[in-house]
């Protein structure tokens, strides 16, 4: 691809994730509008957490993945929001002290340190519950068939053959030396699930039958697999400051990561290889999946 | 009601609710086989607290209420064990160091005590996360408005609305003196929404309209807060080997609660004459109503 038309491509995926990063945000600030009584706290905690910060991968996938079978993007949105809530409880409660004791979460104070534990405890609770009310209201879909599924392989994607599942794995692995396959196995469920569910998403609300969501889940799990590539690399050696928390904490838990098993080198090669992969998996469409490519591109030419 | 027509009663009570344990415990050993792989540890800690412990009274209110209109007791069992589910993570999550640190729960340890405390954080995550999962899978009705509308309304009394919600108003209620307005608006929500959709399910799963929905809603409105009572009473008054855990934790922290607003007398009093009421939303139905008229006293007639 000529050099002009990649710059392009990356002035586009900063606009359109510049909009989903409003469109969120307005969203929640409007699902978590005050309410007058002595839950406040609570909603704050939930505000705090879920406005203003991330990257919105989640949402821009499915808000992406949309574009590709024509659907509303309204509706779009209200999924990839649910999709970010999960996201956004799972981030909460990794945090607590009990997991990964984390102080500074996208720049900010973690919630239980801005609001104390009991508080990140429920905030996290609620935004999982959050997650399925969104999803199950009409306003999500029409069809109550596409309903049903989204809010079936969401409940999937979160629970314990999915990312809380992962989590576990994540925890049984300190002061364990994983290999590959157990590493690559382990990051599938922790945070391949809930992308390749951001992605799958799109394909349930366009009805698409399960043996034709083939691509579009290859293409899910190969930038999974390239974004935690990328996080390790950035947690390996890159700027805090960018990242909005401090970095080097894997290597200082002794954890095995892609970084630590194939060398900075092999690991960016692999990276590249697997966003090669995914940009294939969508050689079937014109440029109403150009932006989907560029999300690809964006996974390993990040700084945060 | 002749004395023996209620020792009749009481024994029926006592032969379905049994019941109704062995197959909730049942379909939570199935739920949660073994994994065979790293995740296992965390199945374990979910089998701790689901299987083997409680009154059940959430699935034995759906069961029951499912009788009045002839539902398949298989679905209302699977429906009563989704909310079991929900009810099963809160109780984890509550009695996490950082909430009510309790060491004792349905005379077992608690899970964060026989588990570590990242194990129950996501245990109870996982419960959560399943309770839907359940909900959104067909073989709970083959009609999906009916599975939408149990899971919106599920989210509904689990989230910030309902159940969490009222979690957050407990936390802030410690060290304040609430009056009996917000000490029973604080249990509709952390208690009362649970136990209210546990009957609505039923009426969910009949098709019935909303507006036909009230004496069910009623009914249980009533006995959420009979319930609430008569724990209040048996925290106050009661004997901790029946209980299963420590007693006297609300005068100990300084909660308001029923008995210290109303005194012992007054509270059962009250407790009476909500049952009383319950059991009047029924007079509509005949003997297929009785199961919930007994579940309805037993409600101020039990000791733990």
């Amino acid at each position: 691809m000529p050099v002009e038309t990649i710059d392009c491509a990356a002035e586009e995926l900063k606009a359109e994730s510049a909009q989903v990063r409003v469109d969120v945000d307005k969203f929640f600030a409007n699902l978590l509008a005050p309410t007058g009584d002595s839950r406040q706290r609570l909603f704050d905690a939930m505000r705090h957490a879920a406005i203003g910060g991330g990257k919105r991968l989640r949402p821009l996938l499915t808000i992406a993945a949309s574009r590709l079978f024509a659907i509303d993007p309204a509706r779009a949105l209200r999924v990839g929001c649910a999709i970010e809530a999960i996201h956004v409880y799972s981030l909460i409660h990794d945090d607590l002290p009990c997991m990964d004791d984390a102080e500074l979460r996208r720049g900010k104070l973690t919630v239980h340190k801005a609001f104390g534990e009991a508080e990140a405890v429920l905030a996290g609770d609620s935004l999982h519950a959050l997650a399925f009310e969104i999803l199950a209201d009409p306003d999500t879909s029409d069809d109550p068939f596409v309903r049903c599924e989204l809010l079936l392989e969401l409940a999937r994607a979160a629970g314990p053959s999915g990312m809380a599942g992962g989590q576990m794995m994540d925890l049984i692995a300190e002061g364990q030396t994983l290999d590959l396959p157990a590493i690559t196995r382990l990051q599938q469920l922790k945070t391949g699930a809930l992308i390749e569910y951001s992605v799958e998403a799109a394909c349930i609300m366009a009805k698409l039958p399960a043996e034709s969501r083939t691509p579009y889940r290859g293409y899910a799990r190969n930038i999974g697999l390239a974004f935690q590539i990328a996080d390790d690399l950035i947690d390996h050696s890159g700027d805090e400051a960018a990242a909005g928390k401090p970095l080097g904490r894997d290597a200082d838990a002794g954890k095995a990561t892609f970084v630590s098993l194939l060398g900075e080198d092999r690991a960016r090669q692999q990276a590249a290889l697997l966003v090669e992969q995914a940009i294939e998996h969508l050689s079937g469409h014109g440029e109403e999946a150009d932006l989907l490519r560029s999300i690809a591109r964006f996974a390993i030419e990040r700084d945060h």
